[in-house]
């Protein structure tokens, strides 16, 4: 295997080899995150970028097309908040979501490990991509999903070959039932929140706002959270540009969390929280109770001089409407989170007027409820 | 207005000043091309292909970020097929299908015609493309489309907040109601199968082949059709890319039609056809049962060198759940149809074995009904 990388702990830094089986500190229980062996990269030139990942050369990389997603323009909507309004249309990738930037790398690994079984649980997007390029892979997948999953997610997971596990409960509760049948089947638990593999996949994101936008870096990003696999991501690819001398200047990077999922705006805020308090939400990307890497996310935010936000359901449908009517973007609820949050974060004063504010389409409408 | 290019007849050559209200031969009812004027464009280099549009520049142009998809190499099924099978996945344009790529031209072009309000018929993927493009450029849209449409198209018109007609009978009756609620309101009448412009968009998909797959250019296109504005406009590119000798031969252009709706097929092979032979298919993409660019279709084929051949229902079903179990790849049913033919051609030696292969994702699965 590789050794230009380590797996470390996101809080205590103790060190470990790489593993695909490993996804947890066995000191600390927190979740590990790769470190590249120091001088290993220099950040190439700018005609071509190298972007560390886990895999010794670009023939390891398992890819279905995904990544390269437009950058475009919300005039409209950029007029309405008078700011200049980016939004990165993650539902152009191959499942519709950004997630299949996370499952390139994080199956590009488990192939090298030999892996051939894996178990999975997510709200949809991530079990959706983790089936297609399973099944594409030779890789026998098991999804766990929520039994309120929207209908095309479920679907689609489906349809890709991987075994489907409805699970009642909570979203924690199905991280629970897919881990207990990873330890009951000697299966790898490949968790898209855990593994430290994904968060390597999603640094692309931020590398391609380098060539997307040129002229107009963001001074602010927007990102829901939910787990915070890409804002993570995103956060580590821009430090990775700041080391290299390509940007100067980190954007704020802000989050936002539903109103009725809240554990890390809590936080923050220093407002009581725990699993008990989960409501029902639209956005179910981001319907996390117990996020494991709620300090990474914290520390983000801190780091970079961002804020968070929380927004109402009533918010989310007239924000997922206003970007397809306006902007001809149709968006899942999830992504309407963001931009729902980003109206209000300007509305008071936590974003600049005037500032340039890239936010992701985080996936499609197509994968949720349909909102007419 | 542009004076860069004419329109021209499709068959009796008359030529025409470009209007948008203008979609026929005023003399033989035939369907109008685009023509440039001759030494208008060289081809530009390598680093910045020049493409011939009928925009003056490219701040004409109106865009979501549709284009530069990825192409995919099929390795399972090229195993199975004994081709290089490769596949270009359209599905991750804004909207979920090719037909962005006549959207944005089309829309271009109405704009700087100063036009504020169209109608359009379609099975759904053109009729949500140019209701999402409408949206996001403040022209008012009516899409007519057939009341047995998939209920994600259905949606996805109306959640861009386009008036949605939806039409009993055949797709050539819902096309007659949009001509007739057109001419009644003295509105434009903005055919996706009619408006050269749309063509001039999908041509993009052509040009991009030149990059995307540098060593192994396609010795064979296969491409659904119904009215063929992909097939044309992917005929048009490369017959412009062998003018400007960036490739010297013209790939073989086959294409599928289903066998329950089958006159283009049924007019190569000099068989009976009338509308009333038409059943209902799964592949709505391609079920239009008097294609008006007929004609110009079969010269495509002839002039290429290529073959066509139709597929039963059953034929779709079983390639669309095999493309997405064994390369990840969940394509609409109109486009398992191409790869339903395909593997038909290669069987009957229409297709040689050996010959690298492309067949276009045409659109997504999850805007169709699920296979599962």
């Amino acid at each position: 295997m590789s050794n230009h990388y380590k797996f470390e702990c996101s809080s205590c830094e103790t060190e470990y080899s790489p593993s695909p089986s490993l996804i947890e500190c066995e000191i600390c229980d927190s979740p590990l995150n790769i470190k590249y062996l120091p001088t290993h990269y220099s950040g190439g030139d700018n005609t071509s970028l190298e972007i560390p990942l886990p895999l010794n050369s670009q023939s390891e990389l398992f890819s279905l097309g995904e990544g390269n997603t437009p950058t475009v323009n919300l005039t409209n909507t950029s007029a309405l908040l008078d700011v200049n309004l980016l939004a990165k249309n993650e539902s152009q990738n191959p499942t519709g979501s950004f997630k299949d930037r996370g499952t390139s790398i994080l199956i590009s690994c488990l192939l090298k490990f030999g892996i051939k079984e894996i178990v999975e649980d997510s709200s949809g997007n991530a079990g959706s991509s983790i089936s297609a390029y399973s099944a594409a892979a030779g890789i026998k997948a098991h999804i766990f999903a929520p039994e309120t999953a929207p209908p095309p997610k479920i679907s689609q997971i489906k349809v890709y070959g991987a075994t489907h596990h409805s699970t009642p409960g909570s979203r924690d509760k199905v991280t629970e039932s897919a881990r207990k049948y990873a330890v009951k089947h000697n299966l790898i638990y490949a968790s898209h929140n855990l593994s430290p593999y994904f968060i390597e996949g999603t640094k692309s994101f931020g590398y391609e706002l380098l060539s997307d936008t040129s002229h107009t870096f963001p001074t602010d990003i927007v990102i829901p959270v939910g787990n915070g696999s890409l804002y993570i991501g995103v956060y580590k690819a821009l430090t990775e540009l700041i080391s290299y001398k390509l940007i100067t200047q980190l954007p704020r990077m802000h989050f936002i969390q539903a109103e009725s999922v809240k554990p890390i705006a809590s936080a923050v805020y220093n407002q009581k929280w725990n699993n008990k308090m989960v409501l029902q939400t639209k956005a179910g990307g981001i319907a996390v109770g117990s996020p494991p890497r709620l300090n990474q996310v914290i520390n983000v935010m801190k780091v970079s001089g961002g804020e968070c936000d929380t927004v109402h359901e009533e918010e989310i449908t007239n924000w997922q409407l206003e970007l397809a009517r306006t902007e001809g973007i149709y968006c899942e609820p999830t992504s309407a989170a963001a931009f729902a949050g980003t109206s209000k974060m300007i509305k008071s004063g936590k974003i600049r007027k005037g500032s340039t504010v890239l936010v992701p389409i985080t996936g499609s409408g197509l994968k949720d409820t349909s909102p007419v």
